[in-house]
């Protein structure tokens, strides 16, 4: 929807030809951003476990398949980079309180081995997508700040916290160029909405394959959504910043509470008042999260741009698409 | 110095009979700890990987040889239990900076691993050491409260904070009753002295045999120095606690300089001016480090108690001892 030259204006320039490698680029948010940094002129490799369908993929993007913990195949794919964006989650909130030995491996001590390969094999710049629905926990004020305490209440919220030490860490020992984003709620084409990749392509999916839209909770669970290309803009704009700021939140500011998306989704779809069904409520389900992003858009410019409405009916478009093509 | 009786009049009560387990109950807090608990009558059953001379612990204490990550023998040992204290670390600050993977995989993980077995075996409290003097890093404010950032700049801090991450997760998600102590520099006899475990007990090592005092930079480094018996106090007093908070700082309040601790064990042992050499700063050590421990002292009613002079003449007496004895 916005043309990726207009995406980050002033991170166009430095990525011009520049070795860009994607962690988690066949992922949801991988996706659009090698697309983007394809757009823009940089040279893009992404990595990965899967990806979305080739066709939606820029063919400038060269792909290696390959999974986080392959030492091997990671030391392969980084040698020669200068940037690498770290997208790669390997849980999601939920299922990682049922293991949270298995999250804190697969995530923390698999970006610890990252960090060993990209000192020995001089890699510039390191971009990491945190995880601002989590990291924070249950809020004392809203919005959040950045400086705001971190209890998670889930595991992956906790392995995420400690692989942002670990940026820092490896900073101070060794020179490590990092910034840190974490995003709140991100949603938008391309999202896994079978697999439960965010609840607005999951609600979406449900009211266009008419199902009824399952409701975590009394539906009063507030999110700060913002949509994929405001989150790739601000990875763009990290890049490019130069300043002293290491870490920053990433989301629209503005709270939706599910209830208020399954009415927006109603009015999307046009088809009048949807079925709705109540689930019990997730213990890893912070009640609100809201985040203050106001010290990226004072620091590097970025601010969100993508309109909900907008956004949501291009997700629309895009999940139609999808259900229609699986017939 | 302290007899165990008066170290928290309060705690004795609700430990006589009680079963409590003591994890690194063979090491330099853990002797202590461990005495003090048999004296009170309480059942103690100390595992650890190896245990200073038996000559110093209590015949009461029941001692089984084992690693943190063998979970069989883990498991076995925390049958029966009612209170674990958790004091096993598997790194110094130092060392984990050389490789933070098997730190956080030795020390998380295998708190992770003991947190499941907490749970099948039904133990109903766990008091944990955590370290004040590395989880919070560089300090913006001094004396240090609970609520100050946390950014360690070892990742020895990032585990310890990791740890009290999960902790409050699992007492969130199953319940489990815990308190965690973040603990300043603690001194005092039974420190190995020789595996440069503390400064304090390394310093009058050397100063009794006749080699020149090491001194990391150039002396001004702070720290916040604390008796072994008062530790032990505390964590008598965290396991009578049956208030809200959950996380508590442990030291002294005030802040001494490596230089003046050299100047305190020159006095201490009287006879004269020692030698000093001045070595490289270490990267994982912070400029100052003093903990504001009025949460502690509020909530339990516990304060330092232990005189830096007669406390490091006492530790001086114990060094002297095992020279002797050594020779």
């Amino acid at each position: 929807m916005i043309p990726p030259e207009s995406l980050a204006p002033e991170a166009a320039a430095s990525l011009r030809n520049r070795s860009c490698l994607v962690l988690g680029g066949g992922g949801f948010l991988g996706t659009h951003l090698c697309n983007a940094l394809a757009a823009l002129g940089a040279r893009v490799h992404a990595f990965g476990r899967s990806r979305t369908e080739a066709a939606v993929i820029d063919r400038r993007v060269h792909w290696t398949a390959g999974e986080f913990n392959d030492i091997a195949a990671l030391a392969k794919v980084i040698e020669g980079q200068e940037t690498v964006f770290h997208l790669i989650s390997a849980s999601v909130p939920e299922s990682s309180n049922r293991d949270p030995a298995a999250d804190l491996s697969a995530n923390t001590i698999g970006t610890l081995h990252l960090l060993e390969l990209l000192r020995s094999g001089g890699v510039q710049k390191l971009i990491f997508t945190s995880s601002g629905g989590t990291v924070y926990g249950v809020p004392e004020h809203i919005p959040i700040k950045e400086t705001a305490a971190t209890d998670p209440i889930s595991a992956y919220g906790i392995s995420k916290l400690a692989t942002e030490k670990y940026l820092a860490l490896y900073h101070r020992l060794h020179g490590l160029d990092y910034r840190i984003l974490r995003v709140s709620n991100p949603y938008g084409r391309y999202q896994a909405v079978h697999r439960r990749q965010g609840v607005v392509g999951a609600l979406l999916h449900r009211a266009v394959t008419g199902e009824p839209l399952e409701i975590w909770g009394t539906g009063d669970v507030t999110r700060d959504f913002i949509h994929v290309e405001d989150v790739v803009a601000a990875m763009l704009s990290a890049h490019a910043y130069q300043g002293s700021h290491r870490l920053f939140n990433v989301g629209s500011g503005h709270g939706m509470s599910i209830r208020e998306v399954a009415d927006s989704v109603e009015r999307a779809l046009g088809r009048g008042p949807l079925e709705r069904n109540y689930m019990r409520t997730r213990a890893a389900d912070v009640p609100v999260n809201i985040l203050d992003t106001s010290l990226i858009q004072r620091e590097t410019g970025w601010r969100p741009r993508v309109d909900w409405e907008e956004g949501l009916a291009d997700t629309l478009s895009w999940v139609s698409a999808q259900v229609e093509s699986a017939k």
